[in-house]
C-alpha cells in the first residue's frame, strides 16, 4: 500500500476514454460524493434527480452524462453512463497496491504447482496438489486445501479458508473469513443418532465472482456446488450443498440457500433473502428484502413475503389477528352468505 | 489426501456387511445420484417415488430395499435402509485422508499434554494447559485456548477459534471459521455507559457433534452453555452463552438461540429458524424454515411463524392490509352485530 | 491465564467500593446465580421478583439493594443497582489473565509503531504502517491490514482481519472471526457484467466498543462507515458500507444494517434485526427480534414487524389467508355499503 494516487483531469479522461471539458491539469486527489466533495475531489452525477447538489458541490471536476455537461460550466468528464465511469475510476484512485509476487518466508507451502507471479502472504498455508494461477494474490492466514485450484488474477483476503478438491476460476475476489468448500449437511437417521454423509463433491466457481466476508460455500454431497461467472455475493452469504447459481446473479448480505436449490441468471436478491432446498428459480428473477423463498418461481418477476414495519403496540394486536386470520376469513363468509340469504327473503 | 478410492461390489457388500445381488467384481469408482450416475459408479433408492429413476439409471450398482431388489436384474447391494447404507458408503467413498500424526513445526504449542496420536497443522497454536486426546486433527491456523479440552478422534479444522476454558467431547468435527467460546453479550446499563459482564462460564460440547462453518458458540456468563450428545448444526449457528441443547437435535443453517433459552432433544430446526432468550422448548420440537419462536414450546409438534412468498405487487397491497388487519377484526365484529340488530328487528 | 482468583468479603466491598453487612472474612472462590451458587460463592439479586431465590440459596454472600439487605441476615454487599455491582465484581474474577506484553516469534510484525508494552500472538501478522497502542492485545493468527490504527487497551481476539486503513479508538474489544474493513458491496451494472465500485473509504469504530464473534464491518465506498463510542454489538452483526451507528446503540446477535444507513445513539435492537439501506433511525429506537425497519424512523418507540408462532397447521391456514387479505379487507368494505344500502332501503 503505497500513499494516495492523484490524476490530471486529463490523465482520467484518457484512462477512461472519456472526453472531458475543463481545465485538464486540474489535479484530483480522489473521490467524493456532490454533496461533500472538497476542491480536489472528482464527484459523479449518476441520476438526474440529485442534480441540485451538482450547482452546489465544491467538487473539483464531476462525471457528467453528455445532456447535463452542456449547461455545465465547471470541470466535468462526459460519460453516458457516469455511474460505471464512477467505478471504473475508483480503480484507479484505490491506495491498496497488489502485494509483491513472492511466498512469505513464514508460509508453509506444500503445493508444487504455484506461478512465480503468485503471492502468498505471511502464515498462508497451501496444502499438497493446490494450483495456484498467475498473477493471484493469498493474504496472511489464508489456508488452501489439498488439490484445490484457483486461477489466475485472483485475491484470496486474508484468513480465508478454501478445503480439498475446490475449483475457483480467475478473477476472482474472496473476502476475508469466507470458508469455502465445508461439509455440506448431510445426515442419515439411524437408530444410533444420525449418521454422517460424507460430502464428496466439491465446489466449482466461475470467472470474476466476488464472495463477501465471512460467507460460507458448502461443497456438493456427490456432484458439486457451481456458482457461475459474475456472480457477486456480499458478506454472510450461505450458499448450501449442491446448489447452482448462474451467471451474473447478486445477492446482498446474508442471503441463504438451502441444499440443491437451482437459481437462474441475472436475478438479484436484496439483503437476507432465503431459499429452501430442492426447488428453482427462473432467470431475471428479482426479490425484496428479507424474503423466504418457499417454492419453485418458474417465471421473471419480482417477488416478496413477510410484513411491514410498525409500532409495537399495533404490531401486537395485528400479529395477534393474524394467528386468527383463517377464522377471520370464514366469518367474513358466514357474514356474505347471511346477506345473499336476507336479500333472497327480501328478494 | 490421496487419490481416488474403488471398491469392488463384494468389498463394499462386505465393508457394509449387507448382501448383494450380481457381479461381485464390479468395480465402483464412487457414488452418484441415480440420474446422472455413469458406469464404474453406485448409487442408491432412498425413495421409492424415484422408482423410474433406477430403470434409467446407467450405475453399475444400486442400494436397494429388497422388495424393490427382487425385481431388480442388475447389481445391487440389499439394505432395509438404503439411505443410511448410502450414509455409510460415503464415509468409504471420501478422499480426504486424515492428515498424520505430529505436530507440524510451524505450529505454536505451549500445552504440554497433547496426544502422540495428535495431527497439529501447520500455523496452529495452543495455548498452554489445553489437551488434545488421541487421534484428533487439528487444522493449519486453528487456535485452542488456555485450558481448553478437546477429546479423542476430533476434526478440528483450519481457522477454528476456540478460546479458554472449553471442553470439547470425543468425535466432534469443527468446520472452519466457527468460534466457540466468545464472550455471551452481557452488559449492565450505568451512567457512564456499558459495563462489561466478564463472561465466566465457559462452553461444553458432547459427544459426537458437528459443527457447521463459521459458527458461534458464547461462553457462559456463571455457567456454561451445553451442547449435548449427537447434537448437529449446519453453517452459521448461532447459539448464545447459557443455552442448553438436549441430545440429538439438529440445526439446519443460520439457526439464532438467544441467551439462557432450554432446548430439549430430538428436535429439529429448519434453516434460520431463530429463538429468543430464556425460554424452554420440549423434546421433539420440529419448527419450519425462519420460523421465530417467541414463547416457550411445551409440547411436540411442529410450529411457525411468517407469511407466504407472492409476487410483490400483491405483497404490498396483503402487507399494507396487514397494518390494519386488528381494525379489519373490528370491522367484522361490528358487521356481525350489526346483522344480528338487523335479524332481531326483523324477527 | 492462572488459577481461579478468590476475594475475602471485605476486599470485595473495597474493591466495588461498597458497604457490606457480615462477616468479612468471607472467601468467595467465583460467582454463581442465587438459585445454584454453592457455599463459597457470590451471588447477586438484581430483580425484587427473585426474593423467593434469596432465602433458599446457599450463596455464601450476596449483592443486595440495602432496602432488601434490611432484612437480609447472611452476608452481603450493600448497593444501589446490584445488577451493575454484579458487572463489575465479574472483571474481578475473571480468570483470563491479559497476556504479557511483547511480540512473539512467530509473528509477522512489518509495521514499526507497535508500543513495547502490545502483546501480540503468535502467527499474527501486522502490515506496514499500522500503529497499535499501548496495552493493547492482539491475539494469536489475527491480521492488522496496512496503516490501520488501533488505539490503547483494545483486545482484539484470535484469528480477526482487520483490513488496511481501518481506525480503531482506546478500550475496544473485537471478538475471534470478526472481519473489519472488507469491501462493501459496490457494483455498477455494465454491458460485460457488475463492474466492481473499488471501495476507498474505511472504518472509524470508537471508544469502548465490543464487536461479537464473526461480525462484519464493511469499508465504505468514499467515505467511513462509523461507529460511535460504546457501541456494542453481539455476535454476527452485519454493518454495510457507509452506515453510522451512534453512540451507546446495542445490538443483539445478527443484527444486518444495510449501506448508508445512518442509525441514532441510545438505540437498542433485539436479535437479527434487519434495516434497509439509506434510511435514517433516530435515537433511542427500540426494535423487537426480527423486526426488518422498511423506513426512516423518527420518533422514538418500539417497532416490529413479522408474525407470531402458532402450530405449522394453523400457521398454513392463516399465511394462505395473508395470501387473500387485501381481497378480504374489500370484501368487508363491500360488506359495509351493503348494509348501509340496506339500511337506507329499509329506512
Amino acid at each position: 500500500m503505497s500513499g494516495r494516487k492523484t490524476f490530471s483531469l486529463a490523465e482520467l479522461a484518457q484512462a477512461l476514454e472519456l472526453e472531458f471539458q475543463g481545465e485538464g491539469e486540474t489535479r484530483l486527489l480522489g473521490i467524493a460524493p456532490l454533496a461533500t466533495a472538497n476542491a480536489g475531489y472528482l464527484s459523479f452525477l449518476s441520476n438526474i434527480k440529485f442534480k441540485a447538489a451538482l450547482q452546489a458541490s465544491s467538487a473539483s471536476a464531476v462525471i457528467l452524462h453528455p445532456e447535463i455537461a452542456v449547461s455545465y460550466t465547471g470541470n466535468c468528464l462526459l460519460s453516458f453512463k457516469p455511474y460505471l465511469s464512477y467505478a471504473q475510476a475508483s480503480a484507479l484512485f484505490d491506495p491498496l497496491e497488489k502485494p509483491r509476487a513472492g511466498v512469505h518466508p513464514s508460509a508453509v507451502v506444500v503445493a508444487e504447482d504455484v506461478d512465480d507471479s503468485v503471492a502468498i502472504g505471511a502464515n498462508c498455508v497451501i496444502e499438497q496438489g493446490a494450483q495456484i494461477g498467475a498473477g493471484t494474490v493469498i493474504g496472511p492466514g489464508a489456508v488452501v486445501g489439498a488439490n484445490s485450484r484457483i486461477g489466475t488474477n485472483c485475491f484470496i483476503h486474508a484468513n480465508v479458508t478454501i478445503y480439498h478438491g475446490v475449483s475457483i476460476a480467475d478473477d476472482v475476489i474472496i473476502h476475508s473469513g469466507v470458508v469455502i468448500g465445508g461439509d455440506g449437511f448431510g445426515f442419515a437417521p439411524s437408530s444410533s443418532g444420525w449418521q454422517k454423509i460424507h460430502q464428496l463433491g466439491g465446489v466449482r466457481i466461475g470467472n470474476r465472482v466476488e464472495i463477501g466476508a465471512n460467507s460460507c460455500v458448502d461443497r456438493g454431497a456427490l456432484e458439486d456446488t457451481v456458482i457461475g461467472n459474475d456472480v457477486i455475493c456480499d458478506d454472510y452469504t450461505m450458499i448450501a450443498h449442491n446448489v447452482v447459481i448462474g451467471d451474473g446473479t447478486a445477492m446482498a448480505a446474508a442471503c441463504q440457500v438451502a441444499g440443491s436449490t437451482v437459481i437462474g441468471s441475472g436475478c438479484t436478491f436484496a439483503g437476507n433473502v432465503g431459499v429452501v432446498g430442492h426447488i428453482t428459480i427462473a432467470d431475471q428473477v428479482h426479490i425484496t428484502a428479507r424474503t423466504l423463498i418457499t417454492k419453485s418461481i418458474l417465471k421473471p418477476g419480482s417477488y416478496s413475503s413477510g410484513t411491514g414495519m410498525m409500532e409495537t403496540g399495533l404490531w401486537r394486536k395485528n400479529a395477534a389477528r393474524f394467528a386468527k386470520l383463517d377464522e377471520l376469513y370464514r366469518r367474513v363468509v358466514s357474514l356474505e352468505q347471511q346477506l345473499k340469504i336476507q336479500e333472497k327473503d327480501e328478494g
